[in-house]
């Protein structure tokens, strides 16, 4: 019982609180700005299909949100804004699962309460949620979350990676924000293009609809996890860099 | 008597002057190409109503113009280029009262002349203002306005701590303008996307309508305010970073 | 005569040639996505007139391309792709008045080779060349192009101050760029949104139209000495900066 | 024999085999967001022909994801992610023959993978290969490729050129992301807009159709070998920079 305790009092130490905190204001940031977004489309076209106008506005303010979301979090919970970057994390051992759980709680209560200040505030327009055609198969859209997940785990760790800290300090989290607004574009017409549970959470929750919600959840879980084993143990583990004259060296020093 | 003189006399220092000077030519150049963009969109569109295409040209003009503003004033003034940063920054005791309202008196000048002179100049085109649909209520788009405030002033205070110079130095003028950007695709049909009560003045002065003209400033200040105060108080007081190995950090270092 | 001769040295040397082989490359970069923006915008829409979506892709090509030709040329020539820096620089004794010239004609040739290339590969299409609607004056034109000039020249001023380095040399390419980019999105339908003498120049060698060419001169070199004038002498003149608390500190140490 | 082995070995250090799985990766990254991006266009648009939205989706969606894919393999393996660029770098003799073998392989597998996943998971939807209107020839194509190709290598160059390691370590791979992306806005309708052999063999292959592949492969290769040449032997060929004061000294030192 002591034990327990000692092992969960790192979770409420004041900068433990401090980060779940940022947590739920960047996903805050990143699902308000998404979300408004597909909303600010949609009273322009008086609710008519997506077009490829919509999509772009839509996909931009999604890569430049969360560009913002991870930089402002990131010198206090690291900026994961993201349930899929908290779990492979966790997954490979660099934060601990009970940390995580507290991450997953903010994170998707920021979503939450984006979703639902929009709603108010925007009178009587509905809060649109992530959907797939109807030939679509689940299968195939948690595979196509799954694999933009992966990228955007990916240049996560790459983003966070000490080995090219002078980069990544500078410029990764414009990285993961650019990965995220080119995937939208890819994916818009498909799966809607979330790569995060936590903002489909959100926008089902206050939607009042969670069809296809599994989808949202299992391929992004999955695809950043083995994003995370990948990089660490496979692409980058520990190697001394061979590349200084082979093209562009990101340590910068 | 002495007293007062030699309290207001920090606020004609050439280097304060200078500061002034410095944020009325960088809200100059932020709010020409916002407001240009928007006159553009409707000369293109023959004053047909906003659609998707036309949000993304304000929105992308207004987040590029405004990174600009700031990193050009940025070592002179901070780069505030906006009245609920600099009141943001008066109420958390970073900047004096009476150098504040120098601060605003040349936000509004910068803003209020370059309408002026694209009015002008472009003949007979009518300066668009801030507005909203007639369903939203006042309350309703004050509050919408002082959340995406929130935000942008939160960014800055990111954007402008010492603690992660490394980081703010390179990229913290773009996360400041790219926020906004991807606000005004957000909120553009629903309050047009303002943020920044100098914007939103110029624009109403020189078009000669100040209807609503207090849900641009009630709203951005409020939150503004707010903003600083959470980010100087409660998520970035002076802690230690602990997260170097759980996500970005941004000390980089 | 002996004198003249060794005036002229100095503009011969090897580094100064290469000089201005970065500049005509760059600039042959810069006009080749611009106005090949223009031109896909024009077959795409099978000549009908600009419409919002055409100038949101011409400003993002204008944008992107100008930050990345100022990016590679600048640790040779300084990356200036445009006459009007050229002649600012040279009013301000940054740069000898034979170099500059030999950086004007550098600069023209790249942008009439960049147009020349395009109008043969492309069959038939003709060269776009910066117009502006019949209800607006020369003089209007010339003051929209010297104000926006005004913005971009003083922007590359902030870019190459050696007083923020830190920050230039990270960012500055790409805030020259992204105020290009914004400006067009403000003057598209007015003046074309050219800002550059060089790239004016080129279409209209081409297209064999010189039609307005003035004002697409005078506004931009006024405007550029004007931005230089007033950035060394008023607004940063060697002063210490003592905004370390008041906002971005772009020193970034 | 044994020298031919020993020549070989360091084609399968573990270093090698790493930078051949970050080059698979970073081409699937990229090609994945660039085709996709083109199929939710047309399936947005019902399969009407391009227009200019849909051309500046597909374009942003190709610069953020190769800025992207140059980043997270930086460090590894320099961050090719591009044929043309690898042979220019074989040409240049900054990487041996037959290292540049297996990144080429690698490549290719990358970009066709990422094909084939979109063809599986999108239902049905076909894969857009690149093409060009019937008004233009083989020939122009080539060059019209080829110099989009001399552009994003020289810059390529200039991101890893080490002599301003501190400019390119920081937004290096951003430029050469933005110079793909305005030079797709520049040639969409003319050749599509590839400048990647890989890109356009992946799709062809997927497709089963190489219908004009050679025009997508002779350009590339000649532009960004001539490319690699200008800039190491004649434009920066290891002089001493002597522009500090005359624009944007990409040094940052």
């Amino acid at each position: 019982m002591t034990s327990l305790v000692s092992r969960l009092q790192h979770c409420v130490t004041p900068n433990a609180l401090r980060s779940y905190l940022a947590e739920f204001i960047s996903t805050f940031f990143f699902v308000f700005a998404a979300i408004g977004a597909a909303m600010a489309s949609r009273k322009l076209m008086h609710d008519a299909p997506l077009d490829p106008s919509s999509l772009i506005g839509i996909a931009i303010a999604n890569g430049f949100s969360l560009f913002v979301a991870v930089y402002v979090a990131s010198n206090s919970s690291g900026g994961h804004v993201n349930p899929a970057v908290t779990f492979s994390m966790a997954v490979g051992g660099r934060i601990s699962l009970p940390v995580s759980i507290f991450y997953w709680i903010s994170q998707l209560l920021g979503s939450a309460f984006a979703c639902l200040l929009l709603r108010i505030t925007t009178v009587g327009q509905e809060i649109p949620t992530h959907t797939m055609p109807s030939e679509m198969t689940g299968f195939g859209a948690s595979i196509l979350e799954g694999i933009m997940t992966f990228s955007l785990v990916y240049t996560f760790y790459a983003a966070c990676d000490p080995r090219r800290v002078s980069m990544a300090g500078a410029i990764g989290p414009l990285a993961v924000g650019l990965i995220s607004g080119a995937n939208v574009l890819a994916s818009g017409p498909f799966t809607g293009g979330s790569m995060n549970p936590a903002y489909s959470f959100g926008s089902a929750l206050i939607r009042g609809s969670f069809k296809n919600q599994a989808v949202y959840w299992v391929g992004p879980l999955i695809g950043g996890a083995v994003a995370g084993i990948l990089y660490d143990n496979v692409v980058f583990p520990n190697q001394v860099p061979d590349s200084s004259l082979r093209g562009i060296n990101a340590d910068g020093v």
